[in-house]
């Protein structure tokens, strides 16, 4: 299953089941695990002067579009699913159902938890926390560089089940509380309040998410999404999301 | 004139003076008509859960820039021209002289009018209704999703000559009226009026098009647009726009 | 240390101490001076019917990273530095030590000075010209058509040491003045005052730089940059600086 194009190091380690396409490189330090297609034209192990030498570690059940580079020196839990061209720097250590759309753009050195899910060109600034269940949407960018240029490097946290809509610019430092939903082409900077939306540039707190309704006809709370929208997540979680909201 | 690095799978279907660049993948389900040019490092007919197997085609005189991938399931009309690096999904359809830049991303499930143009890293979300000779510059997104995530999308709808400036947000379910223009960083929502100037975030009506001189020294006006630029369109449609305004 | 899947053109000239790797594509007008690492699946010296047969000139101690894809007719001083999947078009004329992030797509026919650098995925219009120590941050726009679509077509001038954050539109025909910060999210018209912050939508004047305040502990000004932050640049370049500002 790994095409005769594709060129893969003898100090990988490759395990069952894993189909590697035309043109893929996988360079030393990878190690991917069982089940794992990585698609055509992609880079897998990436090294540079901060990588360390260190693995780049796929675990299995993972899909990795076409024409991504991923650089040694990250881990990856099992199920990432990414678009193509997706690029991920070193030192990103991500959950288990991590999915990141195409020509997103992982700078590293920044922690990803469980079942986040990124849209297309999503651009993630190093020192960046992102906890569980988080949604980002296209072009949205995660800066970190209070005055650029310097060496002050002020990541953001994105904590569990916040959304953050198109094109919005999350400023330095700036820390997304549970449930919040950033709305699209937003500029927030600063701390933020659970369970609200915020929007504009600046983005101030406009009220609760609770107000949101939903435009399928229900006319029910579009918020907090887990009570609604399941779509690829394992059903033992959200019996978990069910039990601990009632 | 295929580039002997080239894989193309003997299911697909190939036209007279076609050229094949090198290191490009054309899978099964793709035909592709006479006198294209598809450069190197591209991928065609790409498959997936949503593409059912049905052909990729391209129709004659279309030029598709280095690494691009096309999905299977999309119809392209004669004449289109790619920029490198665009990617586009299932169930696009185009009519002719579809021009799409650089680094494009078109999630399919949409449909796009004759003479349309999209300028570098144009986003378009699924559900999308695109008219005729729209133009879309850069880093503008069409969203589809009222309250992300949700399985409820809204489509955007562009109308003819509406034109769509630099990094804009179009959210779900706007429509843009015949002959908009929506200014550079705004945050379109709802329903416009036809010919009108919309800018800001929230965008609003700014009023006419016809207000907007041009800046070449003429002092016409600089809307309508195809009342003075004329570049790429065909002499027998110039006339018809001609003769369809006076 | 040419990859013996690489395509390279016995027209180009590759100096000494050359590493060009897997899948990369030199053609015929290319010009390689010595110590230059141009990685995997590259694509330089492209041609369209704007780029004359002209040279394609890389100098010493370049570093292309993967997937980039570079025109003929263009120019880039010693020390060039790019990310993954650049898009350089004909008639870019850049100085020396030029640094331009991943996804960074330039529409050629602009100029760029010594020691610029520019963060992921910045848009460079065509007729920009661009000094000397600049900084331009992720998905920040420099536009040129000022009713687009047109032939007329105004260039942005940036002078030294300016800084655009990220995510901005710089409209047609502006001019940032030295020292300028424009900041994130924002959308600048028209002319400048040096050493100034511009920001909001449309951007305008909120006073010097040097009342920004360092976030290192330091509570020094952090503007101007040059007198802090020396990352990169020289030693002799970095004393110049220091002599003229005293």
């Amino acid at each position: 299953m790994i095409h005769p194009s594709a060129i893969v190091s003898p100090h990988a380690t490759i395990g069952n089941n894993v189909t590697i396409g035309q043109f893929t490189t996988i360079y030393d330090n990878v190690v991917i695990a069982d089940d794992v297609i990585v698609e055509g034209y992609c880079e897998l192990g990436v090294s540079n002067a901060l990588s360390e030498g260190e693995n780049l570690i796929i675990s299995s059940r993972s899909h990795i579009r076409s024409h991504s580079v991923l650089y040694e020196n990250s881990f990856f839990g099992e199920g990432l699913v990414t678009g193509h061209r997706v690029t991920i720097r070193e030192k990103t250590f991500a959950g288990k159902n991590f999915q990141v759309g195409t020509l997103s753009d992982i700078q590293g050195h920044c922690s990803i938890g469980d079942y986040v899910r990124f849209h297309s060109n999503v651009h993630i600034g190093q020192k960046s926390k992102i906890g569980n269940y988080v949604w980002i949407f296209p072009y949205v960018v995660i800066t970190n560089d209070p005055h650029p240029p310097s060496n002050t490097l002020l990541g953001v946290k994105v904590n569990n089940f916040a959304v953050i809509a198109t094109m919005s610019v999350i400023l330095p430092g700036a820390t997304i509380a549970k449930g919040v939903l950033v709305g699209a082409h937003s500029s927030l900077k600063g701390d933020t309040e659970e369970d609200m939306i915020y929007a504009g540039s600046p983005a101030i707190n406009r009220g609760s998410t609770a107000k949101i309704k939903r435009q399928d006809g229900s006319n029910e709370q579009a918020y907090p999404w887990r009570k609604h929208f399941h779509r690829g997540y394992p059903s033992e979680l959200v019996e978990e999301w069910i039990k601990n909201d009632s």
